[in-house]
């Protein structure tokens, strides 16, 4: 019979191993004593990258940007207790994103649960629906049987993180004392033979070519179509769907987290400025389709969820490879699970040569023209507004490197601002649950894997994810943030009670009067503050070579912010309206 | 019918002043959009106070800390998504700590579920079994019926959250867009004739006369015992345990969360440094009992739990009024479900005079007396370490005043060198379930109830919970936050793994080199360095008359720390082995 010191050492090394020849390259551990045993064999392990936070919350956040940027799932352990419910926010994320990761909590054993003891709470089944696959484990064990076991469970927890849709699994280990393990060397001498390695491999789900070819032939007939494209994980999916576009003679509204705004795919049918101008009602009504093909997940803009809404098309077709439900307006004609991409390449092979001189793809993409450059008017902007200083940003960033940006304002402004772009400039934003939480760690994970990264955040996020900061300290990790510091919530400048002065600074204006300067201090990030061109100028140089974090803040104001988008949107909309009138345009 | 804006109104309205009627007097908002209509009604009512935290996850703390100092529930309540997993930790620690709390989350309406929509995560049954109640609230409406339905779920939701264990509960609102209420004078106008107003009310649980009696007549031939109390919140309780052990003659073992350390019950009885001298293995043999009384939470001594552990006690009994089974050594004979002040008394009453001259109790009385002794010989330490600086804050604050401590090292300090004290000083911690998060938001929370509150707080908790801070500033309270800097995890030191250099600390000391008064600047409090007696008098001083936050920070060290408390405890075990040499000390 092995003792207690080699079931605890085998049992854990083997999982770990089985982690990675499943393929996880990276864990994020926070301190703890009941993890002792994997945390030590974790960082033993000569393949596997550590990275260490002591918030767990920011922890799982790290985790999902290591996993979103990398593709790869991403490893998670902390101690038993309120440490594994401090995930659940990043948890929460993951499976609406669809990023894949592998959550280890470690537990008291059976005999010490629901007894009173120290730092125990119930984490069976602790994130609920959240997470695809749950599984209570064995405890150590270094019987033959148990090490296949372990190893199998490895390959299957990484098996199920990875199938799309992609998301978190969660395995739970009960672990008794004494937690120290035998870690020395102990890969080294780490017997495999006859043991299980598996491989895992997923194929793509493709539609039946009769199917494939009903679509064509009904969409033969159909000139009046769009393509609208959102956050998606299909390989070779933007070149796919550009052809398709092409084919068909539909614009692709494209989503900025789609892929297609930056990159090497270039097309005049990529419509990038539809969120200015859908905001026209006129233009709206005259712009009526017949068919709407949706890929990926729901785009950031208010006003396209709105144009898609109103029309009743007579194709709404959605296609997720992930095969979800994702139609919010209620109008999908067709709900196809299927690969995006095969779609697309399937789709296209069906059709003849491009729809000849499209008359009405030509009007997109005028409308487009006119409402970009509209758009770009902020350039001349001399104040440094909100809408501005995220233009500039964009306008410097280095070809090659990753921006993050964050969820309320900074997203719908780089849907503002992003236009279709030369450089390859690799967006990323937490869209699956769009919370204002952890977005300093996910991006932090995000510039371990895709360096240079930049980060675009306003105050309340920045705020909510200050803790995230350590980890670039204790990871030794670059990354620029840029602090849009309106002093409180900006987005609530937008909304209806915005009208209502009684209660509305106290519950939704919140200013919070922080000063990140002091963050940066306390955290030994360098810090910048921009008050113009010229200091953003300087600042983004430094960022082109800093070491460690950089702080860039801006201190901006949420009324003026709400003035000058609307002013914009407004010249948008009288300059499409002249583009657009009389009754030829769109036919 | 209604008109949507009635409905929103009236139904939410309704619902608060339910929740206002029994007995809810506070509630903590997080900044959303989805929870517009409840926060403007909650800040709207004459009678509720609102206080605001951006981060959901300290604000749920900030609850609990209302919750626990005024033992009455607080309601929380936030936007969609993952503002609402943000709960999950203090909702835990609420469960485990038997706190009430009323968690009021908003959502989406059911058509926007599972479709795609922004912001949208599965929040039924978001907390699994961490809550005692779970409800999906039906949408607005201002029909009679609805509105009894909802009054009726107010009241519904504090009954259940406060009666014994209490805990928290978890109500999930759907609303619909537009989301602005009438909200301006509602109260005022809010017509409550006919509608329910339920009065609530919970027994105490009392064992039927003859089993109590049957429990006296064993005690009486038994005068081996001892009672042993942790945490617990049943009233008059103090005063009745003093009373039961004088009548058995047998030593009360008082953890610092029992109450009975410090406040209105002094007796000898009451033994407060058996965590020292409970380390000596002689004198555990020599003095085993035949009885053990428990009462409340295990407390956080490990030598008391190892102490009980080793004994086949012929009568080991659980009270709890909760009727949990709080006996995680397995050693239970009777478990016993009852009111813990009642039982108590009911003990005594069946019990003759008290048990005369016993020689058992006197034993006990000394060896605490000489163990106290030599733990208070830290006073003659010249270096301020970790264990001095303890006492000496112990020592400086003031009759009347609150201390909440912090998990991991500061609650064990406490344990060592609070001894029976005269002055009246709530002692506070969160032990449900030990976490070391939230505990800057939980001491703020109980700041607001029982004010001069002091936290005394280790570096690593004080960095996972710095943004609990910021309620400070929102909502103009003060506090006294003493930082134990040792630049990492202390606790570990104690450990096992301690004597292994590998991967040491990377994994375990994680020291993260911060220097809080950054985060002082950043959160505009007020902030003081103690390195010495002197410099610590003029801090404590301040402290009684600082408004916002007072952050003390102390550097320790992590190593010393461990050399300086095992000393002591060496220390006590030689003079407690001298005291008790010789076969006749323990009969």
């Amino acid at each position: 019979m092995s003792s207690n010191r080699e079931n605890l050492t085998l049992y854990n090394a083997h999982f770990i191993d089985g982690l990675v020849r499943a393929g996880v390259e990276s864990a994020v551990i926070s301190p703890g004593s009941r993890s002792t045993p994997m945390a030590l064999l974790l960082a033993e392990h000569p393949e596997i990258k550590v990275y260490i936070q002591v918030d767990e919350r920011s922890a799982a956040f790290f985790a999902l940007g290591l996993a979103k940027a990398s593709g790869k799932p991403a490893a998670l352990l902390c101690t038993s207790g309120t440490a594994a419910a401090n995930y659940l926010p990043a948890v929460t994320e993951a499976k609406n994103a669809r990023i894949p990761l592998i959550v280890m909590t470690s537990d008291r054993p059976h005999e010490l649960r629901d007894a009173g003891a120290p730092q125990t709470i119930d984490q069976n089944r602790l994130y609920g629906t959240h997470v695809k696959w749950f599984a209570e484990m064995a405890l150590p064990d270094a019987e033959e049987s148990m090490l296949r076991y372990v190893r199998i469970a490895a390959a299957k927890a990484v098996h199920a993180a990875k199938q799309s849709p992609a998301g978190p699994v969660h395995l739970n280990f009960p672990f008794r004392e004494p937690l120290l393990p035998d870690y020395d060397g102990v890969f080294d001498r780490l017997e495999t033979e006859g043991l299980p390695s598996v491989y895992l491999g997923e194929g793509v789900k493709v539609l039946p070519p009769q199917e494939i070819q009903t679509m064509a032939d009904r969409l033969k007939g159909k000139s009046r179509g769009i393509i609208v494209c959102g956050e998606q994980q299909s390989k070779g999916f933007e070149k796919a769907v550009v052809e398709l576009a092409e084919k068909l003679g539909y614009p692709i509204l494209a989503d900025p987290l789609s892929g297609l705004r930056s990159g090497g795919v270039h097309s005049p049918v990529i419509i990038d400025s539809y969120d200015a101008f859908l905001r026209n009602e006129s233009l709206k009504q005259q712009a009526s389709f017949e068919v709407v093909l949706r890929f990926g997940a729901m785009p950031v803009s208010k006003a396209l969820t709105q144009f898609i809404s109103k029309h009743a098309a007579a194709i709404h077709c959605v296609i997720d490879s992930g095969g979800g439900w994702r139609d919010p307006v209620g109008a999908a004609t067709h709900m196809l699970a299927a690969d995006e991409s095969s779609f697309c390449r399937a789709l296209s092979s069906c059709l003849d040569q491009p729809r000849e001189e499209s008359s009405w793809l030509k009007s997109w993409i005028q409308v487009n023209q006119t409402a970009r450059a509209a758009m770009r008017s902020i350039e001349e902007h001399e104040e440094l507004d909100e809408g501005k200083l995220f233009y500039e940003v964009l306008k410097r960033l280095p070809d090659g490197s990753a921006l993050f940006v964050g969820n309320s304002m900074p997203i719908r402004d780089l849907d503002s601002f992003f236009f279709e772009d030369e450089r390859s400039i690799r967006l990323l934003a937490n869209r699956g649950a769009n919370g204002i939480d952890g977005l300093v760690s996910s991006a932090l994970g995000a510039a371990a894997i895709v360096p240079p990264l930049y980060l675009i955040i306003g105050d309340l996020s920045f705020f909510h994810d200050l803790n995230g900061l350590l980890a670039a300290k204790l990871n030794d990790l670059n990354i620029t943030i840029i602090v849009m510091n309106n002093n409180g919530g900006g987005i609530f400048s937008y909304l209806p009670q915005a009208s209502e002065e009684k209660h509305f600074e106290q519950l939704f204006g919140t200013p919070a009067d922080l000063n990140f300067a002091h963050a940066a201090k306390l955290y030994g990030a360098a810090y910048e503050k921009v008050s113009d061109l010229d200091s953003l100028d300087k600042s983004m140089a430094k960022a082109e070579t800093a070491k460690g974090p950089l702080i860039i803040e801006a201190i901006t104001d949420r009324a003026e912010n709400v003035i000058v988008h609307r002013r914009l949107w407004e010249k948008v909309s009288r300059e499409v309206s002249e583009l657009t009138a009389g009754d030829q345009f769109w036919t």
